[in-house]
């Protein structure tokens, strides 16, 4: 075990969580490892919450995206959370975040570091876990990259956990590199999925660790949930897109590189590629998932950039186990260059994201239940959306037995404004609308995207818009969100007389 | 004037701009020069507007951003417009926009020529504005850059108007590049406002010119109004904003560079900076503006990038007369690069934009007033909110004598989400948003940007949407727009109450 820690001078450091968790203040502003479950703090933060049970102590905790192991949950119950950022998927959280008992920031997750950067938020304490410590003192990742780099730089105090379930030969597989202050930065220069412009490992002034702690817990695994028909139908309507799209000659064999975010769709979408004619495939993505590896294995995947990976039990194993064999196909990235608009942008993206609901006119709620109570947070599907070459948005038509329908006269919430919204999905067909106006946007995506069961009110909706009121976007404002209030005073979005029918 | 075309194989184009209307054709995509009037299209698109009046052609027309000379009304008003993007400022065309009657892509100035580049628009024929045709054929640019470039190169054929009121030696003040295809692109390498990475002229195939019209009409002079009270307060707090982040060391004194919308606001604010201790100040924004020249030329900045200059006409003889001086001053670029999310990021500029209305949370809506009816179009406020390093709002706290809060319970469009909005500035004083989570933001706004005449009733809508509704962005629907409504109905956003004492 020791072995893990090269830099011998600091094997003095030592000790269990509970004892790390003394470091800990209340007001402490807190940067911890973890992105979609990988690489996350795993014994640190739980002991945090344990000491926050007896003890006034409150923090802000700054991670790469959403933890695993029920940490969040942990935090929050035993009231040790003042605010967090910048993205979560907890269920525990997400209920006390909507009670208003824990602020929390919602944010581009490529922008995290600019913000620790800028001083936004100054890191008082960072807890990364790492497979390793080299002679130099240097950090060899795990399973994520997330904020791992600019907490390392920047945090005053920094406390390791070492995961010796990872074997060492992981180093390798990250590529590590931060944007320089400002007045001296240059490109990031990345032109290709592949090209790598850093170090392996985290620098970091070693006279900052003040505590190192062991385990060997695996991430959480990733929970999968096979795709069920409407999944398959939109999975099926964006393969046929890019078909066509190759047949037209905008886009080769290749397609261009693929982001996906996490989920059943984005599963499904990877693997529909899989039975296809599309070959030599890139992505550049934030996380990689089984599809991503079974691509890869498949040999229809040349190379996958990404954050972190949240994969099955199966697929960790797998990966974790043959890490040498993935090598040069795969590596993980600081979430500030994963998301980074530059590289988006120069690389031609081609990102699949989910919505909540959509509107007529394509505009895109990714966050918002109803317009107030948050789900998870925009996370990078912004970075991606707004710079993307294509930027797609997939939704099943209807959710909670039909009740909701996710094409709405006008969004409660906006993530993605029309301008940054190209093509919308649902198990119904798909909306192209690039080059096309507002008003022809909503005859686009109502005659293709939605439920049988909205479509016929939706249209009248639109057309009663553009007669009595008109304009650029047509709406009717007291009429906007009718279907959302329906909803909280009826539970179903559904007009009566096909209340009483279903 | 024939001196002007130094290929001259090209002289035997000479025509008039009657003659060169015939080349246009029903269902054309026509790109043209031009951005916020600066080196806009003079005769050419006026002659196209004279033939439709007799005839049925109907184009699309793609431009750098708004065009002078009444130009768009001319086209608008004879029929011959489809579709019009990305911007527009003229008061025919926005109300064919928003009857209907002409189709609006309201799109980020930045990523137009992207979408000429995709072939979204492919370019029938280009109509440029020129000071000169060299030797070789290129194109040197007069009082604007715009998507000239990406014009030039995309369309099938080109119509070149001579400004024979733009000097020769106007040579030298361009600096253009085009981003490579996909799979060969490298990174915009600008790492100060000054690095110059293209050429002075825009590169062309000769045989793609089919036209060429002399004339020597100067640009319709900007619409420069003076700072009224609201405009000097908004301008006054910002400029005490900037004293404080330097007091506080997270600016120096010559801040970042700078970017502004156009308008009186940011006159203001750069006149501002002129009677203050800042110095040595850089710009990179999208128009020069008479207030950037008076910086200049008190050896306040030292450099401006932007992608057209917008004057008054006082302005523009004393730079135009003396345009050799304000070389390796003032440098203007494609939009494409002016606005680039890379560079953007990259430099970390303070961004200054103005919105109709902002909410309690801090989202922005730029261009629909009352949701619906289009004002200008986003231009460029996007793609600098997004990736600046301080992305401010401003905007007075009422509008139409009082009648309308700017500041409402919930915007009717969103143009820039509360991500991508740092300050908030009224009159009455600025909103500090950095680090905030929406409940904390909406106390901030209400605390210091609303006029009193709104502020009570923001509140109690703020307190009970937290009360009755709850969730991370406390919201009651059904009343989120009432104020709009209340507008529409009565002619006032006021309540009835006040309504009699006012
Ligand atoms: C939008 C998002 C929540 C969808 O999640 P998903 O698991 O793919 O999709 P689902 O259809 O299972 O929907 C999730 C839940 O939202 C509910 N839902 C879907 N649409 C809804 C709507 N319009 N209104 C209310 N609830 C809705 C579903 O019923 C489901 O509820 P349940 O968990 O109680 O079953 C998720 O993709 C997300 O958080 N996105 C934002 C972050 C992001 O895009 N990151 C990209 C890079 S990783
Ligand atoms: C938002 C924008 C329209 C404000 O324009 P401005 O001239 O600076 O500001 P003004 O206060 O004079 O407002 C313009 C008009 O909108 C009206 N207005 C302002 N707020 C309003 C509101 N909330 N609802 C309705 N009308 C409103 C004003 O009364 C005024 O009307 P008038 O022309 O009939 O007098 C303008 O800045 C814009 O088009 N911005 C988007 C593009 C952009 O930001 N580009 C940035 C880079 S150039």
């Amino acid at each position: 075990m020791l072995d893990r820690i090269k830099l011998t001078d600091l094997q003095s450091k030592v000790m269990t969580a509970e004892e790390s968790a003394n470091f800990f203040e209340d007001g402490m502003t807190v940067g911890s490892s973890g992105f979609t479950r990988g690489g996350d703090s795993k014994v640190v933060l739980k002991a945090v919450a344990e000491r926050a049970k007896s003890e006034n102590l409150k923090i802000t905790l700054v991670t790469g995206a959403s933890l695993g192991h029920g940490t969040d949950a942990a935090l929050v119950e035993s009231g040790a959370l003042k605010k967090r950022l910048p993205f979560q998927v907890d269920t525990v959280m997400r209920k006390n975040i909507n009670a208003g008992n824990v602020l929390f920031i919602d944010q581009h997750l490529g922008e995290t570091a600019e913000h620790i950067l800028d001083g936004q938020f100054k890191i008082n304490l960072g807890v990364l876990e790492v497979a390793e410590i080299l002679e130099d003192g240097s950090l060899v990742p795990t399973t994520s990259v997330g904020n791992n780099a600019v907490i390392a730089a920047n945090a005053d105090k920094l406390i390791i956990e070492i995961n010796t379930a990872i074997p060492t030969n992981i180093k390798g597989i990250h590529d590590i590199y931060s944007v320089e202050e400002y007045g001296k930065r240059t490109a990031v220069n990345i032109t290709e999925c592949d090209t790598l412009i850093g170090t392996e490992t985290i620098k970091v002034d070693p006279s900052k660790i003040i505590a190192i702690v062991f385990h060997d817990i695996t991430d959480a695994p990733g929970d999968i949930q096979p795709a069920d028909d409407a999944t398959a139908a939109i999975a099926q309507n964006i393969v046929s897109f890019f078909e066509n799209e190759v047949e037209e000659g905008r886009l080769t064999k290749s397609l261009m590189p693929l982001q996906c975010g996490i989920g059943k769709v984005a599963n499904a979408v990877l693997g529909g590629l899989e039975h296809s004619d599309f070959e030599d495939l890139v992505m550049y993505s934030e996380v990689l998932q089984d599809s991503t590896f079974d691509l890869i294995d498949s040999g229809k995947m040349k190379f996958a950039s990404a954050s972190s990976m949240t994969v099955s039990q199966e697929c960790y194993d797998r990966v974790i186990g043959n890490i040498d064999s993935y090598k040069g196909k795969i590596v993980l990235r600081p979430q500030a260059i994963s998301n980074s608009a530059e590289v988006i942008r120069r690389l031609g993206i081609i990102g699949i994201n989910t919505s909540l609901e959509c509107d007529i006119y394509g505009n895109v709620n990714s966050t918002h239940v109803s317009g107030t109570h948050m789900m998870n947070g925009i996370g990078g599907s912004g970075d991606f959306a707004r710079n993307a070459y294509i930027s797609i948005f997939v939704t099943a038509s209807v959710a909670k037995n039909g009740n909701i329908s996710s094409i709405v006269p006008m969004v409660s919430h906006v993530d993605h404004t029309e301008h940054d919204v190209d093509i919308i999905v649902t198990e119904q067909g798909l909306a192209d609308l690039r080059g096309l106006a507002p008003r022809e946007r909503a005859i686009e995506i109502i005659n293709n995207c939605v439920h049988p069961d909205y479509k016929a009110e939706l249209l009248s909706y639109f057309e009663r818009a553009c007669a009595e009121r008109g304009g650029q976007t047509p709406h009717i404002l007291e009429e906007a969100f009718s279907w959302h209030s329906r909803l909280r005073e009826k539970g179903s979005m559904k007009k009566e007389e096909l209340l009483m029918v279903n």
